[in-house]
């Protein structure tokens, strides 16, 4: 099957905004054993579109398309649908009751004229918005589908869970062989190195099972194998082999993980599952490693608090650093940052805490602890230490991959409690 | 000039990476007067890629290339490039230089086999990569340029600002009238209100000065006014009568800002200027709010702490929040949020505290207290109070929801703080 996305805006093109549809819709497809062919975004350019629209109608089974339905002059999608594949533009009784129902969820009152959501044209279907205002379009001819959703998110989103998906599985006949993919997490190792000085068959080997591609990670690589398998057990053994090539390879050390979840996923379920507690102590993460791990749902039952202490007063204050660390040290010293771990696990009762002290620029630095710095410590029951690194990057790569470095290790910790 | 962006990845169409570097090269055109007309994201296919690569370097000026230079099997762009517009690879003098001194700045030998990029198809030059190891590569012909660079985004950015824009810029003649825009940030009045029921005429008003775009932000809509101007006069002319339209309409009292930055940007600017310190204290939000505060570069000087309390044992430790408050009202309650912003106050000592407690979901929610259900609360020397608000979404947005409307209520008491 043949699918694509054109994203519409303006926007999207000036860079005001960025395109999160795309990423999702893409997964979304993906999961379900189907690949996206491509990804184009426009300017709400009229010509263009027109051209677009009918290209890539003719050269796909399902043209996605997102944007450009809602009720302000640069909304230009419904107009060119209509011109391209419909009539003129019509009260629509479908529409009217969509449109009707969401006002009445929504509890306000629709003024028809203020928005036209009512008038879709000729030969065109309006879709379901189930979050939104904007109805959807549907426009179909010869086994082709061309499909509008609103470009908000959330919105689309929802068409696409709740009315695309399931229009599409209603007109195709899915392949009977579904895709799967191994993902192998590593970390400490360089891509060339993996491939070229320590493993230089790897790729061949993992060739054989599937496509392979190697995916640079914030501090690591993932390597991926993707393939078709025709039921669970052609999955298990395929898996089997690939995690046999790995293991006996000399990156099997390097593995952190064979989960393709995202880091705070894991490290909530090890939690979970284990019964153990987290505190953190957030100084140059600024609460981004926090923010992290309550970004998933069941964070409440293992993360009790995260102290975010930029000041130095309220280091001491909190996490009862002590002063004259602080003077002789400095803030950014391996003794702060085990002061910050014992004092967050102290106070908080947790059973792991971490901590990170550092420097992410773009000022702060000097030649001994230059921008990037960044110690970060642990405290467990059994042990209470701390370690330095050193990273380049703007402030904010600089933040992610502090917090990345120390979430790596509490997820170490947590796994190897027992 | 004609510029298009063509980002190559199997991981970006499965939805495995978010693309970052189609939304940086728009803004950062943008800013400079340039448009970006289109955004292609392909996967890493032969034929369909020859195809792109020819058919843009054609209509365009600058055909922008991310993505594919690596060294592993599923880098394929320096090949295509070759095969398209160049000759067989050869040993390149000016790569082997280039990319020597990256491995001498960090300090890591350079084994030429293991990645090849020393190689380059003859008939095309190697670009500096000033960031990371693999050179960009750039062919021209007739006044048409196509130019690949990294896909990893700080490879990209640093490439495209220090290489390929001043390459642009000498290959051009750039307009002498400059891109410019004026954006006014409006809260609490619906898209529709304001261009349907509130100003039926504003679109057309603002429409003399330029182009009109309205943006839905996640509280509030962006209106935004593109235009060209020769000099500086004629921008403040311009600016100075959007303004008037604006302030003399009836969504006057909706604006919260005239300045595009981010609204952290906004608050540490605000309090820096004033000499103000902030503290907050996040329970929903899990120290989003934070995170975004710490992204901006001197925030250190007015940002003194969050205390990120998930727990209630926390909640009644550091913040001082009252037991019988947690009993008789709950977690998520005025008055819970009205200590926690006290309590954060005291503790920190800060002169503004901002509080979150809510129920980002997608379980805890009841029918009094569903979820999206937040209770913002604020303490400054003069006011401790809180508010409720109910919104709607997924855990992540509504955790944005939360965090954005709490910094809004944040800028506007920094801002009215005399």
């Amino acid at each position: 099957m043949n699918i694509e996305l054109i994203a519409i805006g303006d926007e999207l093109l000036n860079g005001l905004i960025a395109d999160k549809n795309a990423r999702w819709l893409a997964e979304f497809l993906f999961k379900k054993g189907i690949l996206l062919k491509k990804i184009t975004m426009l300017r709400d350019e009229e010509e263009i579109l027109k051209e677009t629209f009918k290209k890539t109608f003719e050269n796909n089974d399902f043209t996605i398309v997102t944007g450009g339905l809602g009720p302000t002059q640069d909304d230009v999608t419904k107009a060119i649908l209509g011109e391209v594949f419909g009539g003129p533009q019509e009260e629509n009784k479908k529409a009217i009751e969509l449109v009707g129902q969401q006002y009445l969820k929504l509890n306000r009152e629709w003024n028809r004229e203020s928005n036209c959501y009512h008038m879709i044209p000729s030969g065109i279907e309006p879709v379901k918005n189930p979050i939104g205002l904007a109805p959807g379009l549907h426009f179909q001819q010869n086994g082709k589908h061309i499909l509008c959703a609103p470009g908000v998110p959330r919105e689309f989103y929802g068409m696409f869970e709740e009315e695309i998906y399931p229009l599409i599985q209603s007109h195709t006949n899915f392949p009977k062989k579904s895709l799967k993919q191994v993902m192998v997490r590593t970390k400490g190792v360089p891509e060339e190195e993996i491939f070229y000085t320590k493993c230089p068959n790897l790729w061949k080997d993992l060739s054989q099972y599937g496509q392979v591609a190697s995916l640079p990670q914030l501090l690591g690589i993932d390597i991926l194998v993707k393939f078709y398998v025709k039921d669970e057990n052609e999955f298990i053994e395929k898996e089997k082999a690939i995690r046999e090539i790995i293991n006996e390879s000399k990156i099997a050390e390097n593995v952190w993980s064979w989960d393709e979840s995202p880091l705070e996923d894991l490290i909530i379920k090890e939690a979970n599952e284990k019964g153990l507690t987290i505190s953190l102590a957030e100084s140059c993460t600024g609460g981004m490693s926090s923010d992290r791990l309550t970004n998933v749902s069941g964070a409440s039952k293992s993360f009790l608090a995260s102290f975010v202490t930029y000041s130095n007063d309220i280091k001491i204050k909190t996490l009862n650093v002590k002063k004259e660390t602080l003077e002789k040290f400095g803030a950014v010293s391996l003794e702060c940052a085990k002061e910050m771990a014992a004092g967050a696990r102290n106070f908080s009762g947790s059973d792991v805490a971490i901590s990170y002290t550092g420097i992410a620029g773009p000022t702060g630095g000097s030649a001994e602890k230059p921008v990037g710095t960044v110690a970060i410590g642990w405290a467990t029951k059994n042990e209470n230490s701390s370690k330095i690194y050193n990273f380049k990057g703007s402030r904010e790569l600089l933040k992610t991959r502090f917090s990345e470095a120390g979430l790596l290790i509490l997820h170490e910790l947590l796994r190897d409690i027992t």
